[in-house]
């Protein structure tokens, strides 16, 4: 039982993330988990599989912070020696561990692969840590204890780490440490930029209470406004937290579709299901990222039934309706055919709404006419089409994610009005 | 002009990271770049919007790397402060930049928006500092000399860092620094999990030399392996690690679909465009990821027509012509389905090459004869159609992307064989 700002360093070992192979998915997740959780994360490092640069990187973040997060270098292959730096960092040998022996035995097993000997040695761990149950993987994590402090080894392998995470290191660092209470609550705003953004609020941002921090955080087509608040009493914390998103809603109502990193599709959907509706889309320059981000969300099969993605024009023509004059007159980008297109679709489908993107994503077949970033796009219920021109930029991979947002947002202003 | 071993260190500052609001992909993206122009990234930190933490750090890492990259912390709002600390730590006032105040002022006009007072104020910059121009935002990059030692701050929004670090810093660094050439070169491969595949190459891999690294890195469906070296001669490394990997493909040829981190996509795109060949996809469990990850890649409708995603029974029997018979005795998620689906695409579409998946994806949804991760692919040409029953896990985001995955690369072997 320590204090009551109890402080967390992640070290991420990895010269796979030290070389910017993969993105360190690892540290925000965690980083968000042991947050909500009471936690404050002061620092993450990422750090090579060397030996000297764990032992030094451990012994410093152990002087500052009261829990040490580390991920990486457990594998069953020659490059990983997390495992091998903490027995010395602990002075303690390594041995068999029979209760890890056994659970990578049984995950074999239930897989029907062969036990390798790589993988059994994996088995093996410092005697003075706990061993941890992995679930998902054959390396168990680690639990070290030295004058208060804790030390947790895990896998970097996220699903593997999350599992113990989730089913070990938080529970017991609840009973471990008393816990200050942090609230954290998310605005998600549509369709205004960061500093237009401020200046719409500044009257009310400059309002705010001490203790009330705000940061924004912007991503393609979408900000985030998040308010923070630490303290004892997480009931009045929340109580003045919620006060002031009421005031913001009065504000800009017409910015805000959510709550808490709720995705645009996750809100279109409870719409739906709410009105018991179903959507088709029909796709072009989005390529099919519409309809992947509805089908992402569990149970969506209740209100999606599918979509065209209708690359060639052809396939505009003949399967979703769209005239072949207009295609050849107008274009396919343009109004006349992104409404076909929506209006085909659900009427194939025979869904209450339908969204239709056509587009030119780039970074080729712009004209001086229809620049690079010039996107139609429409939504079509039972008795009404709407539609809308946006001039994005030149970034292709930015054009489609913020293509396929601006439609999911135009049916939800649609569901909501 | 400094050591031939020049080091770096990436600090990112924002409480967003720090509590896993945002995943932090600048350190990776940096880290690469860094990497693949010669230097060294010894460190990641991450820490929060704080000055002492912020005056604290760079302190520390001008004491360890040659080269401290700082991101976040420019933005217009009240919440970033790094320019406040980095005037103080290089004991200097803030003043008006003229060219970057011209810079913002353009940028503003070109987007008929007029410009704020706190854009303005981003302007103002240390007066020892160069300042960088930003050709995608409003706050300019900062670059400090200290006692051969370089330190530059860019703005945390990922397109603005990234344009700032490929015009100005990796040039500019360049010129300063005699870089040692460090090589690193991946394997892709798909269809062999980590620890079979290095039984699989165990003598291959007890065999490399002293100064050729290793390293396994695993994502969903994917294992990249990456072969590294340093050294003064850039062709006689590059020569080695060649060598070494026209012994692997002699040990694995069936599990290497790549190098140097290309995607499968990319590998199918490559094979249709040689072939002249066109494809369509019919997904069900995928909800379109197959043709989201096709239409990502730029000159993608040189061979991809389109997609159905058909998520209800009734698209699959009205549209790709899917026997009622088989959907009804045999179930969605069937051999009969999946192949009438890729077979009634291809003809739907008019194209050379189908695939199509049909699966249970998760959470929800399965039976005991039919478990969560029963998925089905096929793919299908003019003369064959070939199909595959995979049984994947729990998680219904990896299944989604490992199926996509599989679909991928039963084409290629398609169009390979």
């Amino acid at each position: 039982m320590v204090t009551s700002k109890t402080t967390v360093e992640i070290i991420n070992i990895g010269d796979e993330i030290l070389i910017g192979q993969i993105v360190n998915t690892n540290a925000s997740w965690m980083a968000n988990t042991m947050n909500n959780s009471g936690f404050s994360v002061t620092k993450v490092t990422v750090i090579a599989d060397e030996k000297d640069a764990i032992l030094q990187n451990l012994h410093n973040a152990l002087n500052r912070a009261d829990i040490i997060l580390l991920t990486g270098g457990l594998g069953p292959t020659n490059d990983d020696i997390t495992k091998h730096a903490l027995a010395e960092y602990f002075n303690s040998e390594l041995k068999i561990d029979k209760e890890a022996l056994q659970n990578v035995t049984e995950l074999f097993a239930s897989r029907k692969i062969e036990l390798t000997e790589i993988n059994r040695l994996q088995a093996e761990l410092p005697v003075v840590c706990s061993a941890i149950k992995n679930s998902n993987g054959t390396a168990p994590g680690m639990w070290f204890e030295k004058e208060g402090k804790i030390v947790v080894s895990m896998p970097g392998v996220p699903m593997e780490m999350k599992g113990i995470m989730t089913d070990y290191v938080i529970p017991k660092l609840k009973i471990f440490f008393v816990t200050e209470e942090i609230v954290h609550k998310t605005i998600m705003t549509h369709g205004i930029g960061e500093s237009h953004l401020a200046e719409a609020i500044k009257e009310w941002e400059d309002a705010l209470p001490e203790n009330i921090k705000l940061a924004y955080l912007p991503r393609p087509g979408i900000v985030r406004l998040r308010l923070s608040s630490k303290g004892n009493d997480r009931k009045s914390i929340i109580h003045e937290i919620n006060n002031k998103i009421q005031e913001l809603i009065f504000t800009i109502p017409e910015y805000i579709f959510g709550y808490d990193d709720i995705t645009l599709e996750e809100a279109v959907g409870c719409l739906l299901k709410k009105n018991s509706a179903t959507i088709s889309t029909a796709e072009s320059c989005t390529g099919g990222t519409i309809a992947q981000k509805l089908t992402r969300i569990p149970g969506s099969s209740e209100y999606f039934k599918g979509s065209v993605v209708a690359y060639a024009n052809e396939i505009k023509e003949n399967l979703l309706k769209v005239s072949g004059d207009d295609l050849e007159k107008q274009g396919a980008v343009s109004q006349q055919v992104v409404e076909q297109m929506a209006t085909g679709v659900r009427e194939l489908f025979n869904t209450d709404y339908a969204i239709s993107t056509s587009g030119i994503a780039g970074p080729d077949g712009g004209t001086p006419d229809k620049p690079v970033g010039t996107i139609w796009i429409a939504v079509a219920s039972k008795n009404e089409v709407k539609s809308k021109l946006f001039h994005l930029g030149n970034n292709r991979e930015r054009n489609i994610e913020r293509s396929a947002l601006s439609g999911l947002n135009m049916v939800r202003q649609f569901l909501t009005d």
